[in-house]
């Protein structure tokens, strides 16, 4: 994805940084299932100072991978911002005026918006990303038939709930155009505001014909991807009651399992719902974040091939 | 909150309905998560059936739910752009130019925008709240004593939370005040462009002293928000292992619990993470969404005040 590219770009080290300590926390997560797991069946004691050091070790290694992670966004998008206004006032008139005020101040305001928005998610993705990572290897180690049913289910899930998201993306895609358009009517009211005074008839046609019908248009196009969203977020709830289903009533009678290694692979399941339902939650804004990213690669290409002058400006 | 009460005044049909359906499904979310727990522990036989048919109901209420919350949301979004819209246009030219072009238009896209990206998510927090109310009610029917030391954690745990999401919330105010400022810079460059151009100095400093210190406070009140809320979510983390700690190790000796109520209230707590994270996680939105909720009332009390004209438009 393009935005991981942006904060790799800036620095790698803070990205490596951010991953491990990540990593590291998801680790322990999993870790500390397992202990629950274990001292719910009751096979071991004297468990608290492992509680103890590995919630430290969870809480302190989550801030430290969020710090990096937030402090390397907030530098991105500051920076994208300066260099994309260095451009546009080093780029000649005549081209500014082709490009059009409304795509400039949208690209400035709206695009980095929602790039700084998805960049405020980054950090708690990462750590979701390792939480499940760090449980699929303690499922494969309580059981392995157990785990190839989960991955097999697992992996008709993310496909099943990929397919809808996608269609939800393109959905998003068109309101994210129509918004463009009703971006260039609100420019026309705060500036075209003396010529639309002094027409009354062309203000209501303006309204009706023009802002009105872009509006309209946004947001059934919302509408749309929201719905469809709807459904996966549903779907998705409807899955892990399914496995759960499967695991308990179905699995017994194909083979043996222990009843406490089922039910540790329950509360694992029920564990990993949060960090899964949170990513597949906030997908689309990622998906939002990748179209303003085009659009502003897009915008600062065209700036650059018309390049006028350069100027001693660094934004550090 | 205002957001409740602008989807309130647009239709308390529409939100009854949401209300509603969102309750049944998380009740019966719970049930579910008590029926695992029976299977679990083999008190029951042939459930089957009841997984079915709660699966389908939770899947069929949560879309319910979630499109009439949608069709509301975008249509609150959709007619507050154009009545402001026509607001703007029938007050007098010289009350406008006092309310300044960038204020009108931050209010017009930013500020709509904020909102727009509020109300998509507020559908699966109405959800996570009826889950949560629903597992509430059913740890309680489980144990007294250990839904009150439930209760009484989850009291301190959100107190604990909420003090330092508040710390956040005054951060985000300042960093978005300063992007206001910094929506005026962009606006001087894409519209005041042919006279930077002319003055190179006068581009420079506008640049370096001007734009550079609004997008680089606005940086750092943008990282001091997300650095105290990382740190909310961390502890939020530590506080559901402590619960779990406590119910393992520390209630048996305090009062006698059977075995398979505390595996049950461990899987239910597990269940509940899902939707107490994730609206701990979105709340920083919802902030975000009332400050602009607040700036577009003001906008539109401003412009109210010197009403010049009524028009007969009725954005429907």
């Amino acid at each position: 994805m393009n935005l991981i590219w942006l904060l790799l770009r800036a620095s790698w080290l803070n990205v490596a940084i951010a991953v491990l300590t990540g990593l590291i926390s998801g680790g322990c997560s999993a870790q500390l299932i397992a202990l629950i797991n274990s001292a719910v069946s009751g096979t071991t004691n004297n468990l608290l100072w492992y509680f103890v050091g590995l919630g430290l070790i969870i809480f302190f290694t989550t801030i430290i991978s969020q710090f990096f992670l937030i402090e390397l966004a907030q530098d991105a998008i500051y920076s994208l911002r300066l260099r994309l206004s260095q451009a546009i006032l080093s780029s000649p008139l005549r081209h500014l005026e082709e490009l059009g005020a409304n795509r400039l101040m949208a690209t400035l305001t709206e695009d980095a918006q929602t790039l700084s928005g998805a960049v405020f998610i980054l950090p708690t993705i990462c750590i979701d990303i390792a939480i499940i990572l760090g449980c699929l290897v303690y499922l494969s180690w309580l059981s392995a038939a157990v785990f190839i049913v989960t991955i097999v289910f697992l992996a008709l899930a993310i496909a099943s709930i990929q397919f809808l998201l996608n269609k939800a993306r393109d959905s998003l895609s068109l309101a994210r155009e129509e918004e463009d358009r009703l971006f260039k009517h609100f420019r026309t009211i705060t500036d075209g505001i003396k010529e639309l005074k002094l027409h009354s008839q062309r203000r209501q046609q303006f309204l009706s014909e023009e802002l009105q019908v872009s509006a309209a248009a946004s947001r059934q196009h919302n509408i749309t991807a929201l719905r469809t969203y709807a459904i996966g977020d549903g779907w998705s709830q409807m899955l892990f009651f399914t496995i759960v289903c499967f695991l308990l009533l179905g699995l017994p009678r194909l083979v043996s399992v222990a009843s406490s290694v089922l039910s540790a692979y329950i509360l694992t399941i029920a564990y990993l719902l949060t960090p899964f339902r949170n990513i597949i939650l906030r997908l689309p804004q990622f998906f939002r974040a990748s179209v303003s990213l085009q659009k502003i690669e897009k915008m600062r290409l065209a700036l650059a091939s018309q390049h006028e002058e350069t100027e001693t400006f660094s934004p550090s």
